[in-house]
């Protein structure tokens, strides 16, 4: 692995993207140029440590760009008629990038909830929106509550099924710890991005390639055992829903929620060519707690919750207990501090536009 | 096990109910006597099939009732400023009985669902719900979305910790198939209801008691091996959270938002002791998807994820794939038309008013 500078990283990202037919004109309702937004989110999820959604992934969005999957002009359009009293709505997508239609739905949902209370976007019509947590970040990181959940192509199998019919359908919790005007520092948030597969796809082919073997069973092998062999799971395609019937079940109302309050596509209609997997349902939620709660007695919870669990005391001594994200922001730091690990090739063909 | 008429089971629970201290006033904003909605509750959680949190249950709950865990008189109040542009608020529950303030929670945030779309309630100081499932069917039936999840005392460990450190937060996702006023036929809801830990305490114990191993692993033995022996999990106490660092970072999560939102207390905050398991905190949130989309569409897209769900080849061809809350219409059907299967010991007792 290479390691280069973050703004390096951003600025070949943000050729790349202008390259692929973005344009710098903002996407409303986010006031941020759509191009230079896209690249970042793209460098921000490499520089966080989710190299499986970052860079990496850069290739893949590329070739859907190419093949018509996502319409890189398109921007996202209220469906549900607007109403003063509604405090969530509908949108569409339109096939336009799935990390600026993720970001906008997200902006859109946190003023409902600056409004409200609370706020919600359900989104038809939108592409793969790379690294989840980016999105809980986006809310936390300004005092607000963030859930947000996608469906996918079909990659696991029912409970009680050898086929994949669910998706793995990641959800995002964002829970902010700090306040816009309130105390003297900001903390960085806890947010939860976890796919309802034990493994996310991305994850498990990252451990293929290496050759690892998984630290837990993430499938099942073509002989129907449970297996660490990410290798033999790929060939069977038999993923494992965290806590087995329970991540199907978990997966299957998030597929619902997704569609039926978007009035979009469910996981049963998508082709299972990752390359055409497009029109995604995404469903999200943002929580401003200062319209109706203390912030500072929010604070002290948190704080208090987050004590007590770091006093856990840890089975191994040398890796003491960690709440979600707690691990992103010391890998953001040694990346912004060492530079961020890029393939070599990779970088190579991002910096010659012939990714 | 002794059958008995549902009708019987839940007249014997209102006895047994008033007799605990419990009046049939209505408790707001519910609109139905609390003592009768108290003792219906426990009686459809048994008819239902679940049997750990029905009749089962209601032991403990007297004897909290005893202790002054629980205030049978105690109803609900909001602590929230009223706002009217606000679609979300945060209620105390006064430590009075845990179903009638659960089901006051939903019947308000399914209240600010019609209004706004969406309606959320955050409640503290309130007692063990029981079933949570029961405020999912609540909402779906009504044709409202509704999610909820409560904290709990620490029963699981913190990830890379063997100590308990967080609950099992069970949390409830239900999703309406009809709607009213909207087609000629009523559709039970898909209801998930599940607890971060692969098995409740209750379901444990059960295993335990009838001396049966667990189907997947549940927890770890006192030697720190993953074991599906029941009664060796209640002895290490350490229990397995769904998709192992998964579950553990969403219970963490669901334990903040209950706790924050509310200005409640947190899991830490518990007595280890079950019996004095008082002062939850818990969330509840509603969709009224008819203020804002189209029901006879959404009812199409259900239908039509549920259709290719059934449609999965089953790997024991014995064994149809289902939707959570599938088996609990078979099971309802089947305890009314044979009678409500209960312990004799616990029938006698509840009859005789020494329970």
């Amino acid at each position: 692995m290479l390691r280069v500078p973050y703004t390096d990283l951003e600025a070949a990202l943000h050729r790349a993207v202008l390259n692929l037919g973005l344009v710098d004109q903002p996407s409303p309702p986010a006031s941020v140029p759509a191009a230079t937004l896209c690249a970042r989110l793209f460098a921000e999820t490499t520089r966080d440590g989710v190299y499986t959604h970052g860079l990496a992934r850069f290739p893949r969005f590329a070739a859907m760009v190419r093949n018509g999957s996502i319409d890189p002009l398109a921007s996202p359009s209220r469906t549900s008629m607007l109403s003063d009293f509604r405090a969530i709505e509908r949108w569409d997508g339109h096939r336009g990038p799935g990390n600026l239609n993720a970001w906008s739905a997200m902006s859109r949902a946190m003023d409902l909830a600056r409004l409200h209370g609370i706020g919600a976007v359900a989104l038809a019509n939108t592409n793969h929106w790379m690294r989840g947590g980016t999105y809980g970040w986006q809310a936390a990181t300004q005092g607000l509550f963030g859930i947000c959940w996608t469906n996918t192509l079909a990659n696991t199998p029912a409970w009680g099924s050898t086929q994949p019919t669910v998706g793995n359908n990641p959800i995002i919790i964002a829970v902010p710890r700090s306040f816009p005007g309130v105390g003297s520092t900001t903390l960085p948030p806890v947010v939860l991005d976890m796919a309802m597969t034990q493994f996310s796809m991305g994850s498990l082919s990252a451990y293929a390639q290496r050759g690892a073997e998984l630290p837990v069973p993430g499938g099942y092998d073509l002989d129907g055992n449970l297996t660490r062999d990410p290798a033999a799971i790929e060939a069977s395609q038999r993923t494992l829903p965290i806590g087995y019937w329970k991540g199907f079940g978990l997966s299957l109302v998030l597929d619902m929620m997704a569609s039926m309050l978007s009035e979009g596509l469910s996981t049963h209609q998508f082709p299972l060519d990752p390359l055409k997997e497009t029109c995604l349902s995404q469903f999200f939620l943002a929580i401003d707690p200062t319209t109706f709660a203390d912030p500072t007695h929010l604070s002290q919870i948190a704080e208090s919750i987050l004590t007590n669990l770091h006093d856990a005391p840890p089975e191994d001594p040398a890796k003491p207990v960690r709440y979600p994200g707690e691990e992103t922001i010391r890998l953001r730091e040694e990346n912004l501090h060492l530079g961020v690990p890029v393939d070599p090739t990779l970088w190579q063909k991002l910096n010659d536009l012939t990714i």
